[in-house]
């Protein structure tokens, strides 16, 4: 008998067999229960201020191979209980201070007939619950796992904000419905995606957002998913249940495991104010400390970009039409025509940089530079981007010294297709082709479906190659901001260089036919629970036909829903994704974009309701000023801002940025008024929305 | 339209509808037949002077997602012919000079309904026939390859030395017997391996040697297998035809083409006598030329090795039996008790050096050197290996200096257990690390199935990953003998650092219950038509308890036997692969090892069987010695040596190296006998070779 086992066999000579546990918050408001059923199974059940949030939920596994499954015959070999609270500094963030503070229960199970150990451990917060299953050293080391049975058993059938469960997408526009309905609507919140794999007509997405019928707001996701396959929900309609549904790997199994591990924690958000789950900083807080020694380099920033052009169609990626198709290192672009249409020109890159000198953005990001976007989507090609040769037409060095000389950082661009080999077999020649010509941040994207083969964009595999590459560019101190890549889970806590994701429906589907007036109102409380989303907010021009006469889309915001955005959709990276010339005509509402911060002090969320509307007031970490933003859903309103955060004693110049009275994102989307007011911590203001409006206000301190 | 149209349909403009084309070899003896069937597929039959090799056989594809195939339909739209013939000079090889000597017809053909074109390329060399298909550019771009038809249909039902189709080993004992046998002997044919995935019960693998009943000896293999999947072929038993049977990829396609771009070539050497198939460089010359500038450090190698005590269980490659599992950056191998059985220790290995000095041996190979060895096989376990943290028994920097001052090389080691994304991402860090540290040469592992799970060891994927590992070791000047890899195709011509492969069954085998004991006799004549092995024979201790009590394995060879693979095996890497203290007590025998060459200027293939015997003669490239050595197969037998090759007028003493009369691989192995004689070019010597037995010989200029 090997020395481990040994010791593991004296810890449990002292396990009791308790059978039932509780667990308080910190503030005493939430409780959670640990309870073995008769079959041994482990379950758990959590209230806030005594009503039931999660009724009795199962816990457990199956594993592959008929192994016997993680999920019944245990007993309780120990219990143990500790108390935590600390506060640290993230690197950026919607606060410069975040308090970890929570109450721990670990269980020690031991399974009969097999002697597997399994330990549970619960974090109680006083904004939720958080819990995972750890493994520890044992005989027991190698297993995999056919299902996760992670339940979360609903109290009633809640109204939930949903998008469809997909092992490779995100980007599916929100429904609203109570959770019965989920499967009679499944189907037609279902669109169109270069890669998707929905699994049932009752799954969903976390974080999962959900209102009771007695208005408690209830939010679950994950935290921490490190080389694990993403979680998502099925709902047994009948029972109200969700079970986890983990992202199957090409043999449907859902993880490979090896002892001592753990998986992600799994969290739940409560509160009856829709605002604390905005404000809850739950997921981060389960992940594991800053894992980097230096974070000088990383920088919160805000940046334009030759993209908007592409995503209408007014300018292409690729730079000729001769060639169906290309093979890098072989075909010689110098001998083919240009298209006419290609946008990263450099004569056309100097004109956007020369627009974010000018108008002080920080950065310009360029796509379609690099060879290879003739036939990059859609061909399961391996072989699709070098990330270091540029089209005949972008000069790397002149742009890089021009954007030096300005004072303007460059932001690179890596699509893979898809294709992660070759994007890790280039991983160190493209990154220290950035620090070359000065790019310090990097934009990835994941189009189409993942190389190898039959693996998914949410599964082991994948997750962990986007941990690879973000752990990889921390050694050479580059931003990643991951397009297409599963959706955060707090994990910028530790690695802070993943400055964003997209991992939902971004500003693009504006161009694509647009996504539901109240979108923002939703992703705050969904997407954004696990860290920052790359938007791309700012479109001024909302009639997509006047950019691109071929495309008749129309974006389903005002003007002043854009603005209010810079400050209701935190992000420590911003785009002003419009084009420059529809800048240059609201120059007076571009005011606001330019001013607005990417680094925050405080956050006070004012007001929200998911769907309806969010009012979120915010102090930039580096002056005494404050940014408001509204984002309005479908209906028009009056948002009453009682500035009362503001600092006693202290005068303030308001400037809002709001929606005139007629406006309308459909057919009035443009109708802004900028007003200024003198405002105290006693103003209350009252202002105007419009159906899918909002505002932003810029609080300045004045002597 | 775009502009490359244009181009191909000017081409076409010209084409002539030929239905029937007829290929010579230069000297005239083959002679290679294409016609169109009725439906318009390609068909081709070749002879040899006059006598059928290959009756009419279809060539074509099916296509993924019902695509119409690439079967019929097709018309001839042009045919070009052309010949060819250079010298070129290997930097290492059986011979110095290689010529290169074809006549040439490429066929383009026009799918009726599809306009797609496809241009099958025939090359007839004096030694047999090549030939290709090829996609130019053209609207089909992208396409999806399910079934590869080639078809090779025998003439009748010939002997063939065969091991099982198989998509991820070639591991096997050879089956001689009738085509029409394969069937029913295929299950016992097939045995354990660490990955193994038959396909079919008449499925074999190439290289595969024939006999017909009228002497003609037929081998069917591949040259220059790159970006595609591995070739096995399918036995049609009621017709004698084989059909390509590719290796698929995880969804069962077998492999993801793009215009520009061709197929492997399918190869058939002929002749009536067995030699010519081994003296056939056909393989070689279908490859690419060179791809490398300097070759200078591309060393052919003779080595020792800290192996062979593993093999048989006498050591560990492990460093501690503590912990069933181990995590490579967490786990910390200082708080561990070491097991006592570890091979790779400092002290160890430095007397693996000194023996290596001693005796004149270029290199030392220690496997088992670095962390990880616990648990790195059979658990699909993705970060299995760093290839840079030795066992803190093995001090990397001591044995280096150790070695450089004996002037002796470290042989590296890299086992991936199959997972070759983790290899990949820690290839640069591993070969500066061999660099850093005076290695030169690794030899790689792919024990296990295949991450990317669902993918195979001969598939397109992992195809691409052996030549990508080649093309960076090439980079680093690094010399590269794979283990477990795809079988070689002449790739060794393009890129000369592939020195060595495994991809058979090697002695190793002889340590897990014995091979055929004339095993030797086969893989000449299947193996190694694609490039050399590292078979790592000169075992003198046949019976394996001596070297392990819990071993009773025995090598069904004698020691003469060994002694002759060093010149019937070639390989510019050869292993002595036995104890020091084996070699101790044989060091009259050893003298051979030590002084046979490892690269060659001429060979002569005096006399071969397959299964039987083979007699080679090879002249060192670096003096005027040569060697002369025999494999026999399981029946005893006494060789003729013409010593004609020699040199007129010159005067030789030849040292024999010879079984006993009363040798015998099973019960009396190492019964050999030394003796001496003056030889001249008219010398003729007769030479008994015991059952399993062989011989070697050194002829030596005297004054």
């Amino acid at each position: 008998m090997s020395k481990f086992v040994v010791v593991l066999l004296v810890g449990f000579a002292f396990a009791k067999a308790i059978q039932a546990q509780t667990l308080k918050s910190p503030n005493g408001a939430f409780e959670m229960q640990f309870t073995l059923d008769s079959n041994g199974t482990p379950q758990y059940q959590l209230q806030l201020n005594g009503e039931p949030v999660i009724k009795k939920s199962s816990l457990g596994f199956e594993l592959k191979n008929d192994e016997k499954s993680l999920k019944n015959d245990f007993s309780v070999v120990a219990t143990d209980r500790s108390s935590f609270d600390e506060t640290w500094q993230p690197v950026w963030g919607e606060e410069s201070q975040i308090r970890n503070h929570y109450n721990e229960m670990a269980v020690t199970l031991k399974q009969a007939g097999t002697d597997r150990i399994m330990v549970i451990r619960f974090r109680l917060f006083d904004d939720g619950l958080g819990f995972r299953y750890e493994f520890p050293q044992q005989e027991f080391t190698y297993f995999v796992i056919k299902e996760e049975l992670t339940q979360f058993a609903m109290t009633g059938d809640h109204t939930a904000y949903w998008i469809a469960g997909d092992y490779d997408t995100q980007e599916y526009d929100y429904t609203t419905s109570r959770l019965s309905q989920i499967g009679a609507l499944h189907n037609s919140a279902i669109s169109d995606n270069a890669s998707q794999t929905p699994f049932s007509p009752t799954g969903v997405q976390t974080a999962l957002m959900m209102k009771t019928d007695d208005g408690l707001y209830i939010n679950i996701h994950e935290a921490a998913l490190v080389d694990y396959s993403a979680m998502h929900l099925n709902l047994d309609e009948e029972t109200m249940v969700f079970t986890s549904k983990l992202t199957p790997d090409v043999n449907g199994d859902m993880a490979y495991m090896q002892a001592p591990t753990t998986t992600p924690w799994r969290t739940i958000i409560a509160s009856k104010n829709a605002t604390d789950i905005l404000a809850s900083r739950m997921t981060y807080n389960l992940n594991e400390p800053l894992a980097l020694e230096d974070t000088s380099w990383i920088k919160p920033t805000k940046y334009i970009g030759v993209w908007w052009e592409m995503i209408t169609g007014k300018s292409s990626w690729s730079y000729t039409n001769d060639l169906p198709a290309i093979q890098l290192g072989k075909t010689d672009y110098s001998t083919l025509e240009p298209n006419d249409t290609h946008g990263a020109t450099t004569a056309h890159v100097k004109d956007y940089i020369d627009f974010a000198a000018q108008h002080g953005f920080d950065a310009v990001l360029v796509e379609g530079w690099n060879q290879g976007w003739e036939d990059w989507f859609g061909h399961s090609k391996d072989y699709v981007f070098d990330f270091v040769t540029p089209y005949p037409d972008f000069d790397v060095k002149g742009i890089y010294e021009y954007a030096k000389s300005k004072d303007v950082k460059m932001i690179m661009h890596h699509e893979t297709s898809g294709s992660t080999r070759n994007y890790e077999r280039h991983l160190d020649t493209a990154f220290q082709f950035m620090k070359k010509y000065g790019y310090d941040a990097v934009k990835t994207g994941y189009v189409g479906n993942i190389l190898p083969r039959g693996e998914h964009h949410y599964g082991q595999w994948t997750v962990n190659h986007y941990q690879h590459v973000l752990e990889k560019a921390a050694e050479y101190e580059i931003m990643i901001n991951a397009h297409e890549a599963v959706r955060p889970t707090g994990i910028a806590r530790t690695y802070p260089n993943l400055i964003g994701n997209e991992s939902a429906r971004g500003t693009e589907f504006q161009a694509f036919g647009g996504s539901k007036p109240n979108h923002t109102t939703i992703l705050p409380f969904t997407r954004l629970i696990g860290g920052p989303m790359d938007y791309t907010p700012g479109i001024f021009e909302m009639d997509i036909s006047k950019v691109n006469p071929d495309n008749d889309s129309h974006g389903n915001f005002t003007l002043a829903n854009q603005l209010g955005l810079y400050v209701v959709m935190y992000s420590p990276l911003q785009m002003a994704a419009d084009l420059p010339e529809n800048y240059n005509r609201f120059l007076d509402a571009f005011q606001f974009i330019k001013e607005v911060p990417v680094d925050w002090e405080v956050s006070k969320y004012l007001e929200a309701e998911p769907g309806g509307y969010i009012t979120i007031a915010r102090k930039d970490k580096n002056s005494s000023s404050w940014f408001v933003g509204n984002s309005n859903g479908t209906t028009a309103r009056t948002a009453t801002v009682d500035f009362k955060f503001l600092e006693k004693g202290k005068k303030y110049k308001a400037t809002i940025y709001a929606d005139a009275k007629d406006a309308h994102y459909k057919n009035n989307p443009q109708a802004y008024k900028i007003t200024t007011k003198n405002v105290t911590h006693k103003t209350k203001l009252d202002v105007f929305t419009a159906p899918g409006g909002g505002f932003g206000i810029s609080v300045v301190e004045v002597e």
